[in-house]
């Protein structure tokens, strides 16, 4: 599995449809990004200028709400996940 | 219910009339995009150099004035919110 | 009233003569912006990274000058106010 | 009076000749900009990390060289002065 | 050897098939370049305001992806060496 | 005489040949802009964020290499001195 | 010899080529620019925050790797040298 290091958070964006309710399949660029996503895994957090780190503020499983267009895509094991750093993270949906 | 991170605060933008006086239909951009919203949730503050957190500065149900053009528009539950940093919020309206 | 936050300031910024000695009303871009106001509330000071405030250094009922251009316009029960930032403020006049 | 903020110095910058040798009345942009000034008021220096403040390096009556081009230009009871931080102070004049 | 200096890491980035199934060569630009590599030599670390180090948080051997376009090529011994920093280091692959 | 301030040293740049071998009187721009300069007056050094001041590193006396094209040219009783940071001190010829 | 301050180091860059295999001549932008260099000498660190120096990594002697592009070049007793700051440095080859 992929350990995301630092501040970073690793996530799983929920599949958007590909196909419109009358069956037209949609070129990627017509598709709405998803702001929304599973946190997969969590780095330890940034360390401070006092050598302590701040932890991040998300857990493994919470659904998050992150800037558009943040963060780096990568493929692992045949999924797409996204990495983006906890200051990306807008907010939990609780 | 979205909770916001860090320094964020979730708010709700206060409606703006979408007809005028005459009845006439506005399209989006000829609407004054308004400054004052309610405080709906609010992050637990943003961690310091030495390791505290700096509490927001606002609470919940505070009328708020904010930076035009600040923060991220988020869709919850069929209600649009936004997310603003606490450093975007000028005043609390008393 | 409106409750400026953080290191914030509140102005009233002072009226300018809208016509010239002759009597001919000025456009609003032949007028000189003023950069006098009068402080007519004061934020509670940013956080430092002692987890600190900063006092904002002037006080209500303050005569000050600021920087031309800084500050976001808010309007508030009919009058026009400009909130700045301390340290957007010049001088006092005393 | 003016009485500056933080680590800002009010200065009164020294008349420059506005007409040459030979009587020729110079236009504004012909005359060199004038770099030497003399130190009105001092600010209380400004507000450390620590929470102490730094004091400013120069006194009242001080001659000072400053930086071209920096500064706010304040008109006040008549006279120009030039606000600027001390930073922007390059040395004195012994 | 190549040691690396402060928060920098070397890496061995994976060897990329330079040629298609059909057995086309590719030029240079149309192959995807590689996200992954292996810690070849890590920094000690750098050093924060308090005079300590910040350890890197990954080790020799460990298989990480990393920021594209991130770093600086070596070429040392005849192998071709990635020197990147510890941040731009986004996941270790366990 | 100019005492400099903060980290900044005042220094008399060497003079430069305006002649060629030949005889030839160059223009401005072809001569090369000497590097080396000798220290004539030293700042206190600039403030730390625990209100300790760091000690510039040269001394009045010190012949000096300095970045091109760094600090501001100040003339102070007929002779041209150029202001420059410590920071923009490369080295100090022994 | 030069003395380098902060956290400069003086390198001297390894000759370069200036002649081709089958005996050409090549113009100076036709040479790859070397990346490795000698430490000749190397400054006491930078100071941080706390008012303590953070030693450079290098020591004189050390072969070492630098980002290309990076420092100043400087002429000294007929010698070219190069002054990079440490944070250039990437890596020791040992």
């Amino acid at each position: 599995m992929l350990k995301p290091l630092g501040n970073r958070v690793l996530l799983e964006v929920q599949k958007v449809e590909e196909t419109t309710a009358s069956g037209l399949v949609l070129p990627d660029s017509a598709k709405e990004k998803p702001q929304t996503a599973k946190v997969i895994a969590v780095g330890e957090g940034r360390v401070l200028d006092n050598g302590q780190r701040a932890a991040v503020d998300v857990s493994v499983g919470d659904e998050v709400v992150f800037e558009k267009y943040a963060g780096s895509e990568v493929k692992y094991d045949g999924t797409e996940y996204l990495v983006v750093k906890d200051t990306d993270i807008i907010a939990i949906v609780e």
